[in-house]
C-alpha cells in the first residue's frame, strides 16, 4: 500500500512512532524504521549534545528514513534546530507551539515538516505555515494534550475536512483495528505512542514499562489543567495534584507542587509514586512488552484483516 | 446488510437513535423507526402518564419496532416499567444504574433489553444479567457520562473483547465515516444522539437546536464531576459551576448551585444561559437541522461509501 504519507516519508507502512520524552531514543527509532515504519527520536527530553548523539547512533543503526520530534516551546530550540540541520535530518515533527516560526526555516533546507495539533485552528495554521502533513491528536493521547479535550473520533473528520495536506491520526491507536478506524475517519497515517513505550527498545525505565501494561480503564487522567494539560497514570503525585485542585489550588501553587524533573523521575528513573507517568488511555489494551518490529507487524497485519472484515460486511 | 443488531431489533439498518431527555419523544422515535433504524423514546424526562402517552402515539405513528429508554436511577422506575409492560413495548434500553435488578424482570416478559455502559466492568455485569446487547458509550458523548473518561476509540475494542453479546457504539458518531470506524473497532451497531437532537422531529426547544449547530470544538465540557459527570455546552450556568469548582466547591455546594429542573430549563424551555445544555462533542460536526429520515439515509449512504473507500485502500 502506497499513499501520500508513505511517499512523503519514503516508508513501507503509513505508521509512525510518536516522539516521546524519556522513551524514544535512537534504539526505538531505528528499530521502528528498520521495520518499515517511521521511527522518531523524541528530542524534548534531550540536551543538545545528547540529541546529536542519538541522531548519529540512529543514522548508524538504520539506512531507512527516521525523524526527530522537537517541542517548539523548549528553551534550547535554536540549538536543537541547528543540530538537526548539521546532522542532515530529513524529517522533523514539531509540536507544542506555533508552527509559524520554524516551519519555513526547516522547509527552506529541504526538510519535511509535520506539526502535531489538537484542533482545526492549529491544523489550518500548520497548513498555512507550509507543513507537509499534520498529526491530529485526540484527548485519549498520553502526555501533553489540547485544552479543547476533543477525542480522536470527533477531531479527525473535522481536521480532515479543514485541510488539504495529509492527516496522521494520534490518540487511542495501538492496533490495526484502530488504524482502520482512523482511515475510515479520513486519516492517511497513524501515529502510535503508548504501544511503542511498552516495547523492548523504548528507553523508559523497566518499572515504567511494567506499569504501562498494568494500567487499566480509568487509570490515566488528564491532569494539571490549570498549567498545561497532561495525561498521567494515577499515582501518589497525581493524587497530590488532584487534592490540591479539589481545594482550589492556584496555577502558582500547582507549579510549585510540580517542581522540576518530575517526568524524568517517573519515566526514566522509575519512581512510580513521585514521578510524572505520561501515557495514553490505550495502555488499557496493552498487556505485553514486545520488540518494536513485532508491534509494527502486528498492527499492519491486523489492519489488513480488519480492512477485509469491513469489506465483507 | 443483516447482522446480530438488525436481527435483534428487526430493523433495516444497524443504527439506533439515543434516548435523550427532553429531546426524544414519540415524534422523533417514530420518524427514525419509519426510516428503517430504531427510534427510542427517552423516558428519563417524562412523568409516567406522559411516557404512556408517548408510547401510544409512537405505536400509532409507526408499524416498525421502536424502544423506550429508562434510566435505572429514576425514582419512578417501577411505574415506568409497569407502563412498558402494559403497553407491550418490545425493546427497552436501560442506563445509569445496575442492570442486575431490572434486566431479568423485563426479559421474563419477552422484552429485548440493551444496557448502556461506559466500562468493561459494567459491560460484563450487563451480560451476566442477561442483556441482549450493550451500548458502549465514550467520553465524547453528551449528557451523563462515565467516571473513567474512556473515549469511544479506546473503549470499543476493550468492550468487544470482553463480552460475547453484540456491542453498539456510542459517543462521537454522527456520520457514516464514524459508523465505519465503529465497525472497524468491533461494534455491530451505532447509537446516534447529538445528530438526532438537531433534527426537525426532536422535541428540544428550537433555540437549543440552533445552539447545537453553532457549537464548535471545545465548546462542550464534562462538568459537575463531583456529582454525576455530565457533558454540557459552555454557558453562564457552566461558567458558574466551573468557577465554584476552581475555588474548591464541595458536592453539596455544587448540588445547591445545580438546583432542580436545569435540564428542562435549558433543552426544553430554551433558556440557553441558565439551563443545562446536554450535547456531545460531535456537535462541532453538525451545521444543519434536518428531518430524521434524511439523517438515517445520509449516515447509511456514507457508511457504504466509506466501506468502499476502505476496501480500495
Amino acid at each position: 500500500m502506497q499513499n501520500r504519507i508513505t511517499r512523503l516519508f519514503g516508508i513501507s507502512y503509513p505508521i509512525n512512532q510518536a516522539g516521546m520524552i524519556w522513551c524514544s531514543g535512537w534504539e526505538l527509532a531505528s528499530a521502528v524504521s528498520n521495520a518499515g515504519a517511521l521511527g522518531v527520536i523524541g528530542g524534548g527530553s534531550m540536551y543538545p549534545d545528547i540529541l546529536r548523539d542519538h541522531i548519529r547512533k540512529c543514522k548508524a543503526a538504520t539506512k531507512n528514513p527516521f525523524a526527530v520530534n522537537v517541542p517548539l516551546i523548549y528553551p534550547d530550540i535554536d540549538k536543537h534546530i541547528q543540530i538537526i540541520l548539521d546532522e542532515g535530518v530529513k524529517i522533523v515533527f514539531t509540536s507544542a507551539g506555533n508552527p509559524k516560526i520554524w516551519t519555513g526555516i526547516l522547509k527552506d533546507k529541504g526538510i519535511k515538516v509535520v506539526h502535531v495539533v489538537a484542533s482545526v485552528k492549529f491544523a489550518k495554521k500548520s497548513e498555512e505555515a507550509g507543513a507537509d502533513a499534520i498529526v491530529a491528536e485526540g484527548f485519549e493521547a498520553g502526555g501533553h494534550n489540547g485544552r479543547e479535550e476533543t477525542t480522536t473520533m470527533v477531531l479527525l473528520p473535522l481536521v480532515c475536512n479543514a485541510v488539504m495536506i495529509p492527516v496522521i491520526a494520534a490518540g487511542g491507536i495501538a492496533s490495526g483495528r484502530a488504524m482502520t478506524a482512523a482511515f475510515a475517519l479520513g486519516a492517511e497515517g497513524v501515529q502510535v505512542g503508548t504501544r511503542f513505550a511498552a516495547s523492548i527498545e523504548a528507553s523508559g525505565n523497566d518499572a515504567f514499562k511494567k506499569k504501562i501494561i498494568e494500567t487499566g480503564e480509568g487509570d490515566t487522567k488528564l491532569s494539571l489543567k490549570k498549567l498545561v494539560p497532561v495525561r498521567l497514570i494515577k499515582n501518589k503525585f497525581y493524587e497530590q495534584v488532584q487534592q490540591a485542585e479539589d481545594k482550589g489550588a492556584t496555577p502558582e501553587e500547582l507549579q510549585q507542587l510540580l517542581g522540576k524533573g518530575r517526568s524524568k523521575k517517573g519515566m526514566f528513573e522509575g519512581d512510580l509514586e513521585n514521578g510524572e507517568l505520561e501515557i495514553g488511555q490505550v495502555a488499557a489494551q496493552i498487556r505485553d512488552i514486545k520488540p518494536a518490529a513485532e508491534i509494527v507487524k502486528d498492527i499492519w497485519l491486523e489492519f489488513l484483516d480488519t480492512k477485509k472484515r469491513i469489506t465483507e460486511l
